[in-house]
C-alpha cells in the first residue's frame, strides 16, 4: 500500500505529471514487488516562494 | 491532541467541509476520549491532476 | 480518494484503534459521499516528548 | 537534514515570509547544530475555511 | 527540488530500501529533468495495525 | 494557528528537543505575530537508512 507524497516546484505541464506519477508507480511496484492498484501518488506543487533551502527562499536566490 | 490531516479532491462545497469538519471531531472526541477543543483537521483539496491510483491520474480515468 | 492522516499521542490500544478508523471511514463516507473502499486511513503515534503546545513539550506539562 | 513542513492561514506577505524561513532556519541550525545548506523549509497556506479547531472551521468563528 | 515523502507497511529489507530510493530518484531525474542533488526521498515505515482501508486496519484483514 | 512539522535525523536528546521547540515557537511568534498557545510542532525522528539524498541512503554515505 505505498501512499507517494511529492512536493515540488508549481509549473510542470500535464503530460510531464502523467508520465512522473506512470514511471514512479511503475518503478515502485518494480522495486517494492507490490502490485499498481496499491500505489497513491499525490503530487503537490509548491511555489519558489513557499520553499526555502538554506533559510532564502528559491523566489529570492540569483 | 489529535491532528487530523485529510486530502480529498476538490470540489466540496462550504457547507459540506463544515459539516464533515464536525463529524469528524465528534467522532474522534467520543472513540479517542479527547477534548474538542484538542482536535485540530486540516483538509487539503487535491486536483484530479494532481492524484494517481495504480499509476494513473484521475483525470485521465474513463 | 479520501486520504486521513493522523497524528496522536502513542498509547491506544488495538481495539480503541480499530474502532476510530472504522467510525472515522464511516464519518467520511456519510458526509463526504464517497465509498469505504477509496478511504485510506494512516495513524501515527507521537511520543509527548516529540509534540508540542506553545512551545513546552507535553511530556515536560504538569 | 532537517525538514520544516509549516501550515499557516494564507495572507501573510511575502516580506514576512523571508523573514520567517530566514529566522526559523538560523534557529533551527543554532540549536540542532546543522548546516544552513542542510535546512529545507516548505510553507503552506491554508484557508480559514480548510482548517478547523474543536469541530469548527476558523472560517465560522466570530 | 523534489521531497518525495513514502509511507509503506513496514518489513522491506535495506537491501530494498536502498535500490528503491535509488530507482525513485533516477525515475524522478530523467522525467522532471532535475539534479540528483535536489531530490529528497523519506521512507516511513507504518505498522498494518496503524493503515486502513475501508475502515478496516490491515492486521485485521484475512 | 501555525502547524510545523520537523523530520530530522534521529539521535537528538530531549533536552536539545526541548531547547529546539522552544526556540522555533518564540522565533515563529515573532515572526508571524501569533500567540504561543496557537503554535504546534511535531518532531519525527527519521533513521539514516530511511532518508535518502541524490539517491542514497544517509545510511549508506561516507
Amino acid at each position: 500500500m505505498p501512499l507517494i507524497q511529492v512536493d515540488m516546484f508549481e509549473g510542470r505541464t500535464a503530460d510531464i505529471k502523467r508520465e512522473f506519477v506512470e514511471g514512479i508507480t511503475r518503478e515502485t511496484c518494480r522495486l517494492l514487488k507490490c502490485e499498481p492498484a496499491s500505489v497513491q501518488v499525490i503530487l503537490r506543487d509548491v511555489k519558489k516562494s513557499d520553499w526555502a533551502t538554506a533559510g532564502v527562499l528559491w523566489s529570492e536566490k540569483k
